[in-house]
């Protein structure tokens, strides 16, 4: 005997042969099937085959004998526990096929339904059911599925046939096919398979089987799966369990139903049970969005005429209630539930934690907690610090005024302001000109993924709240409203009406996800806060984490943002933004045009007061918290007018020939400025510069201290690579921040620092960090020189390298930790070596982005600084380091 | 007692309180001076104020107590010695005062003759000497040299005087004026004085004795002391010593003399006694160019009419070639010795190690060896490699038509064409233009230095083989004639005059160093080889280095010229030069704008057999060597063209519209080429140009394999950043290699390896050696990218860094070994740690300077390379290297 590969599960009053714990080789759905079985849920019976077999699938191009031979033994088990024979023409066995990776990946991999019908095995059924109808339903079906998934046939045309019979029988709804149409159907789509594939449907019920487990195996590699992998960061290698399992039908007429349901509300977080079903319809039907589905509860209706299943199937919701509440006291986690009522008799198909908004992740950890089913420190760790991204961007504000010119399912909250568009090509197109788009579609599918990515929001005429669109949209913490049946789509003209009035591709629309509502042409938005169980979840991760947030922040107004969103001081404040302000960016350039060092203090003279102001402003904001200032970093050319009409504006400003302009901008071009005349370099070949500034920060302290202002200026000299560099404008800055203190007659605490953005600098730094008080890692520029890779340039190519996956992720959105990283654990560790008390931060882009974060908690830093709007993602991102790294 | 800041020398028959191993806190001049005593030479007694006092001065701003009583003491003791007294009005003591440093810095510093002389003591020297004339000589020279040195007077107002008098007198010469004329111009230049400074000469000997140290103390820091520092890399915290000495006279009459020499040759190096002497002068009169002086001997004469000293002095001349061979047997050196005869009585002044062109160099060394004086690890030792550059430099070709206008002294070796100067400015100014310049004085003067710095070449009117321009040029192994009696110089027309032919600024003159000749026009040159005793200095250094000598050579040409010198295979084989050559840059930009893989395709078909062919010509060249070939590495707009008319003529060719041209172009700019889309990353995007590359290589080792030629081809893939770079692309290229040696029936050993040149590299070293047989350190881009310093750049602001003393060198010229360095030695540990039989290399300039190969040697490199006209260099500085590591 050799290894196990398949593993049983289902039936009632039995065990599996697997568990919850076992994920990494049955994938989520076949552990929950087997912990369901275990809890004593009924559940369909059938059997996983593990993961590693389709690794091994991948590796020899071919299922082995040994699977053969145990599958054959196990539907054997399952024909016992069911009571059937699989190809049985008297009492025939269906099969499902569904794939079960580690990771949930909706929608994306394949599923094959009813397998083991056949044109004998379809009359077994008839007696079984009693009904004819139900019987070649799932034929059709099951051809249709086949065809598609197995045989790779194009499946519009089978679909055509479908249609033509409806039309043919002037009818609008399948189940408006009677038994004999659908039996001519099935001989119709028989010889349309044969036609497209030159192949016969297989009627053998273990080829059928096979056919199945194997495509399902291939579908784990399919663009779509592979892009929404690269998209969610699952590894490649993980690969798929495939489920197989006996078939219970909710299409067995009006007594069978099937639905999903989430055990609390997956967009608001309220503990409410709530789904959807559908009456005499499979599965497929639910999710697909073909038909729109009924509420599950009396609680979930919204309109009268809906039936609930509360009120139909009044016996079965009892128990599925039961079921549900069971769950969620065993997982300990809101549960994403699928369910089928044959014959009345209640099956769970599948049970997994169910996915969720931001808002409805923070209400239900809260909540959770205050039910003592979680613990505080699990409840952070359930909030994914990326996705409260979607917690903290704008909602259309209450007070605006709004053309609402339609109603749709909240299926994903926020708001989405935008320019209409129909495809998602057209979304991708509109968006790499800069445009902000919605994505207008009767409903998603799988092949829109890369539209919606790059969309703001998205709306969709058919679905509900579980359709492709709403479980995608919440995902990806996009805005999204589905299901706006009044909303009419005219592809071809790339136009649509709702309510009166004609959009075309291109107009403005406003979507609020979180009431559903949409509104014409641009709508006001407000920004978001920390209140309630968001601010909650806050305060318990501030509990646990060590590392502090401070923020990126270069006015007073991002500022107020950033200390609002919890920021603990500001740990990058970028003098030279102040520079570009309009009133003040001639005077720069009267600056650069000098050629005399007294022509160059002249006009510093006059931007002086203006810097100052800044620094005043941003004092008062941080009162009491460390403000962290940058001297000038980009080269001067950066500050001068490009186009000729700018050029000679300037000349004229500032009464200088238009030649002698352009000569400056010419003598101040560079080769490659990244790596040019920048940073501390300006520093040290126009020290009055620095000068300027540092008297502007520290007058500015002087003064608001003593308006009794608690200020605590960090003075950093950027792009150091050699301490030479930093000690001559330390003494410079020491040496003018003391005469000014005794000119105010004031005693104020302040540190001068460096950023380590060069490799140079990381490397020596225990020679620089003798001359600095602290350390900010700049890893935005520290990620261009160590990969030797300009973030201007490297759009051409780092996708291809992502493609081919010679770099895991853009090193400019998460942390090379072994490289660049690397780099920053020497020079802190060089740097502590020579100042014990150093402290030391972070102020690139990856200071909000949580993997990064997690490595700057391992490598001892003190704090990460990130936009305003990161901010909370830091803190909690914080807290989950300080979690995970003291296990 | 406090510590001893003086230290007594000379008179006859006593000891030294110092002695030559003293050098640094006495400075070379007056550590020889002490161990010329100790040696029982006649040396005029003195004392030496040592280094520290230097440092002291410059520390306090003053001279200690301490110093005036261990000064005071000493005088009584040179009194004693001589018998005479300082400021004795009957018997009177001169002192000279001299600057002294550990190292030789000719003319940089100053000196004060006659101190001690005043109106009362110049009348005991009339008495004592019987030569009125000489007594008021010495007085006026002391007046102009105390005014100039000491207080800063403007000397030229009293050389103005010096001339009045003479054309008053009706003379030419300065030894014309009789004892009453420079009576009366002691007079007036006291008088002149008084009205330049507003101070009156000091008359007090003490008081000009100390006004004299303090002097030449200060001098230590004058601007053209602190350029010469930077050039030859002396620190600054030497300091120089100061040496107070009797004066003996060479002016007292054609009884007296004064002449420096050299114990062998400094141009040749030949075995023969070497020197120039002037009777009745003081010695700086040698030295400052003003008259010519005589051979030494009767082998120097170069005219009939000379009188040599061996003829004028024939007692002095046979004790002075005792001594000179005495000193050089000591020394086991070459010495450069100054003297004076007072009244028949032979006073040595100086002895030092003598400086020398490189062949002289080389000649003296190979001798030594021979004559038994030293070792061969001292003769190589000896020999510095920076300056056998000059033997590497082209000679004038003896075969050429010479058109030889003038003749001058051979004063430094070598050959220079280029166009005339008049000035270090104009030396300066047209070399930044990329011009080279000949530069043509009367006579150059230590303000000129930047000037003789640039120039190819150096010509004076004036002076002899020790002259300043002599020495210098020597020293900076430039090519110089100096003394060209014949050449009249107009400066204000710009112009000279030499063999009846008008020589304008610009026009262009070739001079040969070695000969002595000037010669109208280009003269055409000839590269150097390796013989005689340079090939034997090479042939010892091969024997005591360990380190692998390399170069980098693209064509059979210079692989050819590599072999020549010496090169052990070829480190760096840029294919990129390939591509520019005219036949073929059309098909590669045909390549660059194709838009599809089969249209790059196809162009790449067309470079191929052209890169085949020139792999050939270099296998062939370096048959039995290794020979690393690096991938295609800078971005591709490199090929394509940048003005309207080369866009035009290309679109023409390739039948292509200008506009497409242009698009691609534009659509290729790159804001930081030096970071963009170039090395690897074009192999990993266009696999296809790596790939005909690969294809080039192996299908030209395979034929010349087939001839017979051991071939040796190192592939070496670019700019890699991550270890999936380059195992994506050794896949590729192993493939094909492995391809192409199947399609030929030939086995070669072929390695396959990396550039390690971004600091990401070093830093990953070892995941990349898993991938690597070799590593070359591309320290040039490596310096790019840790220093985040573009070197295109960098000029605006990087000399701005060495003269503020930031950078203590250009990093780009040798290897910044705390900061680069450590990144590479980081990057050979590493790599080392997953290979332990890696083959490591460096590739970048460095590869070629005498510091950075020390540095290679010590992190156990296997080899360098460098350009082929360095690889001599290179051997050298590998044995240096290696014998002073060993130790």
């Amino acid at each position: 005997m050799g290894k196990k590969f398949v593993y049983l599960f289902g039936g009632r009053g039995t065990k599996a042969e697997g568990n919850a714990e076992m994920k990494d080789i049955l994938g989520g759905k076949g552990a929950n099937l087997a912990e369901m079985t275990n809890l004593g849920i009924p559940v369909p019976p059938g059997f996983t085959i593990s993961t590693d077999m389709c690794t091994k699938y991948y590796e020899t191009g071919g299922l082995p004998k040994d699977l053969k031979t145990q599958v054959q033994e196990a539907i054997r088990k399952v024909e016992r526990l069911m009571g059937l024979g699989f190809g049985d023409p008297e009492s025939p066995l269906l099969f499902s096929v569904r794939s079960g990776s580690r990771a949930s990946m909706p929608g994306m991999m394949d599923t094959v339904l009813n397998l083991g019908i056949n044109d004998e095995t379809v009359h077994g059924l008839i007696k079984m059911s009693g009904n004819e109808r139900f019987a070649y339903d799932c034929y059709r079906r099951f051809i249709q599925m086949y065809a598609d998934v197995v045989m790779k046939a194009d499946a519009e045309h089978l679909d055509e046939e479908l249609d033509n019979m409806k039309k043919a029988k002037g009818v609008k709804l399948d189940t408006e096919l009677d038994a004999k149409d659908l039996k001519t159907l099935v001989e119709v789509m028989k010889e349309k398979v044969r036609e497209l594939t030159g192949k016969e449907l297989p009627t053998d019920p273990m080829e059928q089987l096979w056919g199945g487990i194997e495509a399902v195996f291939q579908s784990w590699n399919t663009p779509r799966a592979v892009t929404y992998r690269k998209l969610n960061d699952i590894p490649d290698d993980w690969g798929t369990a495939v489920n197989v399992q006996a078939m219970v039908f909710g299409n067995m007429g009006d007594n069978s139903a099937t639905g999903v349901a989430f055990t609390r509300d997956p967009a608001t977080g309220a503990n409410v049970f709530y789904g959807e079903y559908l009456q005499n319809a499979q599965g497929e039907d639910v999710v697909a969005g073909i038909r729109t589905p009924m509420p599950i509860n009396i609680s979930g209706k919204r309109e009268a005429s809906f039936v609930s299943m509360e009120e139909a199937f009044p016996e079965q919701y009892k128990q599925l209630e039961e079921v549900y509440l069971s769950l969620e006291k065993h997982y300990r986690d809101m549960q994403d539930i699928e369910f089928t009522i044959q014959e009345g008799n209640l099956w769970m198909l599948q049970t997994r934690t169910g996915k969720r908004t931001a808002a409805s992740a923070v209400q239900i950890a809260v909540d959770m907690v205050n039910e003592g089913l979680i613990t505080r420190e699990e409840a952070v760790l359930r909030i994914n610090p990326d996705q409260i991204d979607q917690l903290l961007h704008p909602q259309i504000d209450p007070e605006a005024k709004k053309n609402i010119i339609g109603k749709g399912l909240p299926a994903s909250p926020g708001a989405a302001v935008g320019e209409v568009v129909f495809s998602a090509e057209d979304a991708e197109e509109e968006t790499r000109k800069g445009r902000k788009v919605i994505l207008v579609r009767l409903e998603t599918s799988p092949e829109d993924i890369h539209g919606m990515n790059v969309a703001e929001g998205i709306l969709t005429a058919r679905g509900g709240m579980t359709s492709h669109a709403a479980v995608v949209a919440r995902g990806m913490g996009k805005c999204c409203i589905s299901g706006c049946q009044n909303l009419v789509i005219d592809y071809k003209k790339q136009l649509c009406t709702l309510g009166g009035h004609t959009i075309k591709k291109g107009d403005a629309l406003s979507l609020d996800g979180t009431l559903g509502e949409i509104i014409l042409g641009e709508c006001k938005t407000i920004s978001p806060s920390l209140s309630g169980v968001f601010g909650t979840i806050m305060e318990w991760a501030d509990e646990f984490r060590t590392l502090g947030v401070r923020t990126n922040a270069d006015t007073p107004k991002d500022s107020r943002v950033a200390r609002d969103f919890g920021a603990e001081g500001i740990g990058l404040c970028r003098t030279e933004h102040m520079f570009f302000e309009a009133e003040r960016i001639l005077a720069v350039r009267e600056m650069i045009l000098s050629n005399t060092e007294e022509g160059r203090r002249a006009a510093l003279e006059k931007i002086k007061p203006m810097q100052k102001g800044d620094f005043i402003g941003i004092y008062r904001e941080m009162d009491g918290l460390p403000v962290t200032i940058r001297l000038l970093d980009p080269p001067l050319h950066e500050f001068l007018p490009h186009t000729e009409e700018e050029i000679a504006e300037v000349a004229k400003s500032l009464k200088r020939p238009i030649e002698e302009v352009k000569a400056k901008r010419d003598s101040l071009h560079e080769a490659n400025p990244m790596l040019g005349h920048r940073g501390c370099r300006l520093g040290i070949t126009f020290p009055e510069i620095y000068e300027m500034q540092v008297r502007a920060i520290m007058e500015a302290a002087c003064e608001v201290s003593r308006d009794g202002i608690q200020v605590e200026p960090e003075i950093m000299i950027p792009l150091v690579g050699h301490v030479k560099e930093l000690s001559e404008l330390r003494d410079m800055t020491v040496r003018v921040a003391e005469e000014i203190m005794k000119e105010y007659g004031v005693s104020l605490t302040y540190l001068v620092g460096t950023m380590i953005e060069l490799p140079r600098a990381a490397i020596t730094a225990d020679e620089i960090a003798s001359e600095a008080e602290f350390f900010s890692f700049g890893t935005n520029d520290l990620t261009q020189t160590t990969f030797g890779l300009s973030r201007d340039d490297a759009g051409k190519f780092l996708s291809v390298y992502v493609d081919k996956k010679i770099l895991p992720r853009d090193p400019f959105m998460a942390l090379d930790q072994s490289g660049v990283g690397e780099l920053v654990r020497i020079g802190i560790e060089k740097g502590r070596s020579a100042r014990e008390n150093l402290k030391v931060g972070i102020c690139g882009e990856h200071g909000g982005e949580p993997s990064s974060i997690d490595f700057c908690h391992r490598v001892g830093m003190n704090y990460v600084s990130c936009s305003p709007y990161r901010v909370p993602i830091a803190r909690l991102a914080a807290a989950h380091a300080a979690l995970r790294n003291q296990r």
